[in-house]
């Protein structure tokens, strides 16, 4: 089962390239910064009092909060009720670390390109380090939702996991506003990302780890129960590829490779609320449905003028809530009691979430500061946040040069200024 | 057993890296759109009525062709006499499914950079979904190759999965003709892809797959079969790559990396049909004729005007066919005996595999086309069948234009033009 | 445990990515054939005489230098005293030779941009073949440092693996001299690599190798301890991020990404030499310092005008000291008697790596040369040694052209000449 850790590990490289392929490449470097930083910011959290607070064991929970110390509560005995068997204690420390950092990852997508730095690594560690572990205990660690006379079920995360990450990814757009050039006259811009290779491989990284991420959520190593895991998770990623490309060739008339591999990501995280309820049919069903509904949520986002870079919103909030949804209306647990108590697990997470994610932006946004400046943004963060390019060989040397040169040479660089036709907002 | 399903699934990304990085940047997305598509409609098909196709149990199997209906046929009590022990049933179905689409993925390769989008799709499905499952249960369904006096032998695919891949290619490339520019006034023409990192990585991910694809066809947990299997799927490849870079330097004088990529690919095809049957003396003898093969191969195909951007046919049909025959020649079942039933296998495979392809691609050809215009692929295929570029920084914007200024621009801009000294075929 | 080998297996493909993306664009395709020929004349050279030259078997060890024979010397009974149970010797054998080729890949990063690739091959070969067994024998062939009397403990390399990679990246840089345009007028000039995304991938990709690297070192399955000896890894890696990140934030005033990821590299290359003895808090302590001084070791070889391009002195060789004397102030084995054999080990490992290393590249710089003319410097070693760009789509195409029209194309193009400022020493 540590086979799992590994790749949900690796996730983190998928985030990274899909994230920086799909960003520009002035703000390269400033995306994958982000994402190397999460991992280690979330382990290290997680390692100090996350772990603590999501899996406080039955003496300490209230149903709502729980905590059992800073550190890592070394368990008696080795294990404890809180966590199944065939898991050592340490596996499952990593196991759950490891999918801590994964919210604040689907957030660093959607902000990408003005966030400032700063902000958004204090961010992560509240989001990783209080709002993950708090809504988490409330149904994996024993809490309310678990406890409910149906208890509200999420395999490995549909709304736990990616629907947390979208509530604060969408808190954060909100208060951040849309890129600079995005939405002008009226018009919708697209903005493209500067890489499809590198997103591409991001993709097909995610759906590797997605492995890990389902087929580790048995939380057993029952090969049956778990290799049936992966087939569904594996034919609702298939799914919604094809769900994905057939759309947006009836929509846009275009084979957009964007919307193949958002569907792929859709019917990944759409089966994961209950990739261990579903037949064949199910998974496939859900995947189509992912798929159609990345794109059309992508349209309904631009239209309301909510600039999300990366799609993060589309995939892992709308279809974190339809595949939490899902469970009730497919598979072994589906019934209107069941489909009530998604509604309750949707509802009161992403109200916390969402909540606790508008709380601090808007803290940050008041001290601090949350968007960097107009300048800043048009020329690029990678220069002003990192003093570097992520590709200087390919955008006009200025290797030899001072950091007060890189500066000048920024300046008159025509490329890293405001691009023809669009407005500088201050 | 899983991990093999895992990175079997990640040689698809290995292959999407390396052919996109073998094309030009003006084809990338599209060979990235195809390699995208082909998993999901791999896994789709085979769920529909592909692994029913492979492995039709006794009581349906013909010999030459058999079907037990529509769907994955869940086996009584778990388990049928068509697949080993030590796999659950999902294992089982997951694992051949993503082999299936690996030989579509090969042909996608060899014809990129003129073929339409639509057909390629269409022939996939074709071939992915009927003519590698007949093939394929003529040896592993329990067909009349593996009922022969002295079976037919390929462990893990020479044959069933690369010459099969290898003819459906060959097949294309004859039909669709050489790229515009490659075989000009009598000369041959190098046309280097875009980016040989994305070409490295994509052959690293391959050794790495293949340490799935090879192990986990062992069909067995027994760690002293699959570890030897292991060393010696690593030494072929080892001495491909040795065998690739010292034959193109005695034959080219100059040390091509491509070759050494190739090497590597080759042994690992060569030692795929008898992984379990070598030594380590054959494993490395098999790997250094296959990388001094496929250095000779790409020369020859090149010599009688055959073009294949990627080497797939120097690669997965010649060192398939390498690979199948030196079972016969080295091993454990090395004899006369073998030898012949290798070659009624590859043989029997071989002409129904280029015939099915052939008759595929030549409907294709009378009916919607099989290639792009000429216009088109000199632009490249990105902007005529996507709209999109996959690195729009680094070709001069673009980005904030509407699609008909975009095909504006793709006429103005002289990289997207009849190269100077290109003849241009209508 | 096979998926260890796996793991290591794919960490060639990490330092691969990392190397080529802390090159400049010019020597990429160079730096890509190094790392993918290393793997390939590892395995070989270690299945020749490598393994048994490493672990003789207790009647051929002779403390300092033992060897069994050519060719991997066959088990009795499939298992020797040599190696632990729970791993086939066909595991052992790959997952040793994996480790092997590891030594070499690090020096090839170090003296990357200016060294002649036939010189570089033949030192690896040796490098790979002859020290890296002699050293490794040591220990953990059962040598003179396994029985000193508080044994010499390294549990997965930081010395036998990484240091040693140092000292003959050390050695070399000595010899070759800095890069051309590196130290100019007694000024320091950064050259950054070429790519950071590719920079970035290695790194993820490596800490990912990292969990076979460790993990494996258990050699046992016992799941309690391999999980332990990964959470203290990662935790190791995370702390080195922040470590790398705030170190460089304090002296440097800037977000320098290249900072962060070798920080997770010096965190891993930390943990290594005691992964299965320390606590939490050990894991992120001895993490937190390795990333402050892989911050230091950079400004301090610079300093030296020791022109290390991607840092491995810092990473490998600083960070593997460390890593081994931490397990003398550290976890279960901390105490004087232990840091005292870990200096021994340190210092005898070294000295004989380093003369090693010295005396081969040495005997190099005597006959054929070890570094390539200022002219192929410049131009880069790209188009000098292998005839080919990288990017062949992103300097000014060239692909129609023979290679004598591509030599003067290489001159004719100002982006491979003599960069302005840049003295050029003949």
């Amino acid at each position: 089962m540590m086979v799992s850790i590994f790749l949900v590990f690796l996730m983190h490289l998928g985030f990274a390239t899909l994230e920086s392929g799909l960003a520009r490449s002035k703000n390269t470097v400033n995306v994958l910064f982000k994402n190397s930083m999460i991992p280690a910011l979330g382990l290290i959290t997680y390692a100090l009092w996350g772990f603590s607070m999501m899996y406080p064991g039955e003496s300490f929970t209230g149903g709502y909060f729980g905590f059992s110390g800073f550190g890592i509560p070394l368990p008696e005995g080795g294990e404890t009720s809180a966590y199944n068997e065939g898991y050592t204690f340490w596996t499952d420390f990593l196991f759950q670390g490891m999918f801590a950092a994964t919210a604040a990852t689907i957030v660093s997508g959607a902000v990408a390109e003005r966030i400032k730095l700063s902000s958004f690594i204090i961010f992560s560690i509240l989001f990783v380090g209080i709002c993950y572990p708090v809504v988490g205990m409330w149904k994996w660690g024993g809490g309310f939702l678990n406890t409910l006379e149906v208890p509200f079920y999420d395999f490995a995360g549909s709304t736990l996991v990616h629907a947390v990450g979208g509530w604060g990814a969408l808190a954060g757009i909100i208060l951040l506003g849309p890129r600079i050039g995005k939405y002008v006259d009226g018009k919708i811009k697209p903005i493209p990302g500067h890489s499809i290779p590198l997103a591409t491989i991001g993709v097909f990284i995610l759906w590797f780890g997605w492995f890990g991420f389902n087929g580790g959520s048995v939380l057993s190593a029952d090969p049956g129960a778990v290799s049936r895991v992966l087939v569904m998770t594996s034919l609702a990623a298939a799914a919604g590829a094809i769900g994905g490309c057939l759309f947006s060739m009836l929509l846009f008339k275009a084979s957009d490779i964007t919307m193949v591999l958002n569907g792929i990501l859709a019917g990944l995280v759409g089966i994961t609320a209950g990739a261990d309820q579903m037949g064949v049919t199910d998974a496939i069903t859900i995947g189509l449905i992912a798929g159609a509904l990345v794109v059309l949520a992508v349209a309904f986002f631009d239209r309301i003028r909510i600039d999300d870079p990366v799609g993060a919103l589309s995939v892992h909030l709308v279809c974190g809530i339809w595949g939490t949804l899902a469970v009730g209306l497919f598979g072994e647990l589906a019934g209107p009691d069941q489909l009530i108590s998604q509604l309750i697990g949707i509802g009161t997470i992403g109200a916390f979430s969402f909540a606790f994610a508008l709380f601090v932006w808007y803290a940050l946004k008041l001290t601090i500061g949350i968007r960097v400046s107009a300048r800043e943004e048009i020329e690029g963060l990678d220069i002003h946040e990192h003093k570097m390019h992520a590709y200087p060989d390919f955008i006009g040397t200025g290797f030899e040069m001072s950091l007060d040169e890189k500066e000048t040479m920024a300046d008159a660089n025509p490329r890293n200024h405001k691009e023809p036709g669009k407005p500088v907002t201050p």
